[in-house]
């Protein structure tokens, strides 16, 4: 059955992927790279995921504008004008803006799934579904859907969204959007049953979302609503690199919808991961007998255990005596960090660009 | 004063330095990297020393075939026929016999100072010293003089030179030569104030050698006896390529000086160390505040302390709790391995041939 030509997809492809910084570099970020070791890169997974649920004339890649020679390398099924190129970053908000009005330029009747490119999913077929019963909800209703993901673990890297009533079987109220909690907060939103892990996935029509821009971030929203005679022209671009970056840089969930009455959770369990940080990497990843994880690595491994090592072009990597650590290596940077000490790796980034410039980074 | 036209000096420069892999190289071996953050490679350095001892045009490189390219970039004022070069690696005695032929042949009345291309010495002042005294003494004597250094620690990866009876000021009679003793023995060795490092470092006239070839390593003297007339002309080449491969692979230690009755030891003080080990560049390099050693490196250190970073290109190196470790990257290799198990490399090395072929060696 061919996908329902309203159907739209909006990949969001701009991050930067600075937790695992060096294998993720500001010239070559996670979302573009073979993370996982299966020959394709994240987007391209995502792409793949998404093609039999919207027309691929419908799937639209919203990235920074320096990342353009990669999207359209890895994608190169894509139309070109069906890349939207940020000329800054902005967070997700002024994002799903601009692609809301696009879409909606091209087709006031589009329905829309809007995604991160660089998350993990390990049931398609699970995912596809649920996308369909989400894409069918939206489209009958005034409604701003997000997927909420079954927790497995009380983890504190996630937001969390708290359940209200059942609307249709599956598909609920949101009562409130909880930022990362705490260790013992996490367990008593897991224990509890009411909350579910924002998967930063949402599916609404571009007019509803568009009309909830208007009520909760009205100033994003007329930037937007200026160039509405320019939006899928071959004016869009010049009105977006004038417009674009006076959008205060904020994020969806902010600006709408912790904000508006009309949000709605769809509770899905389709092996989802958001693989954002190296420890959850490793989780995912499949293990040597030694319980080390390799990317792109020959790896010769002399009592050393727990590793993870991401490096590049198969580079020989011999290590004797370590146990725990990343070692990431991308040429012309090598990080050597025990795995329990990750969050540190936000700060030796600042560390570097204050050192060093943006050479490294 | 100009130097004494008659005298000449051999630099031996063909090891692989295995010991430093990746670090150091089969195609670039430890002699030709910039190993002390000089900016002079080692060979460098020792032509560097060597050069107001003997007339320029009295060097002489012997090296591997391979390496010949290496040897011109880097001592660009060496003629090309004073590079020598062994069509295939056996140890020092072939090596010093077809030197000895090769300078016999340009000067039967020279003399000559051996020495290896990668060795650390501190006070060149020093050396300058004791090489003119070592020169006069072999001028003037029928003898085999081996630099024997003072020890300042019961190190147990050097040979060691029992002195006898002094025969002029500074220059004694060799009692018996010792292999690498255990710790135990290299205390006793050293505290009795009778046994002194073998450098390797000789000296003596080209017939005096050429002499102890002929009466204590008579097969292999022969080989070189069949070539008397190409040496030191076009022909020589094509002889050596012919009869060099025919040598057995021996150390001029175990075939000259274990066995001559005139063999002398000049017993000197200059600041050396043969850099055999990585635990030796370390003790051998300056430190920054963290007692780390870094080699083209850019670090960017996290609790980490005593460690010896060793790369190329002033890569940015990031490590965090990490202490008392070598990481040695050669681009394409990734070495991780506790310094106190740097004995292990030899046997890495091995495996690496044997999983990867020489692909990584």
């Amino acid at each position: 059955m061919k996908p329902d030509s309203h159907r739209y997809c909006v990949i969001m492809c701009g991050g930067i992927g600075s937790r695992f910084w060096p294998y993720s570099r500001a010239n070559m970020p996670k979302q573009f790279i073979d993370f996982l070791g299966t020959g394709r890169s994240l987007l391209q997974m995502c792409f793949d995921r998404i093609k039999p649920l919207v027309p691929e004339k419908n799937v639209i890649v919203v990235t920074n504008s320096i990342y353009a020679p990669i999207v359209k390398e890895q994608l190169p099924e894509l139309d070109e004008e069906h890349i939207l190129l940020e000329p800054c970053r902005r967070n997700t908000a002024p994002c799903i803006a601009w692609a809301a009005h696009h879409i909606y330029a091209r087709d006031p009747k589009a329905s829309m799934i809007v995604t991160p490119s660089d998350h993990l999913i390990t049931n398609e077929a699970e995912f596809a579904k649920k996308v369909k019963r989400g894409f069918e909800f939206v489209e009958a209703n005034e409604a701003l859907l997000t997927l909420g993901i079954q927790p497995t673990r009380p983890e504190t890297g996630y937001g969390y969204i708290q359940i209200g009533e059942e609307v249709e079987p599956g598909i609920l109220k949101v009562k409130t959007f909880t930022e990362k909690p705490d260790i013992e907060l996490a367990r008593v939103f897991v224990d509890s049953g009411e909350f579910f892990w924002n998967s930063g996935i949402f599916l609404w029509k571009a007019d509803t979302i568009i009309n909830a821009f208007h009520a909760y971030a009205p100033d994003l929203e007329r930037e937007f609503e200026r160039g509405a005679d320019a939006f899928a022209t071959p004016q869009e671009m010049e009105f977006i690199n004038e417009h674009f970056p006076s959008c205060p840089s904020i994020s969806v969930d902010f600006a709408i919808m912790e904000k508006a009455s009309n949000v709605f959770v769809e509770c899905v369990n389709f092996g989802w991961s958001d693989l954002g940080t190296w420890s959850v990497l490793y989780d995912n990843s499949p293990k040597n007998k030694d319980a080390n994880v390799t990317r792109n690595c020959n790896l010769l491994a002399y009592e050393s255990t727990g590793n993870i090592f991401a490096v590049r072009n198969q580079k020989l990597v011999v290590v004797s005596g370590l146990h725990d650590y990343i070692v990431a290596d991308s040429g012309d940077v090598l990080l050597i960090c025990p795995k329990s000490e990750e969050q540190r790796i936000k700060q030796i980034v600042n560390d570097v660009q204050a050192k060093f410039d943006d050479k490294f980074l």
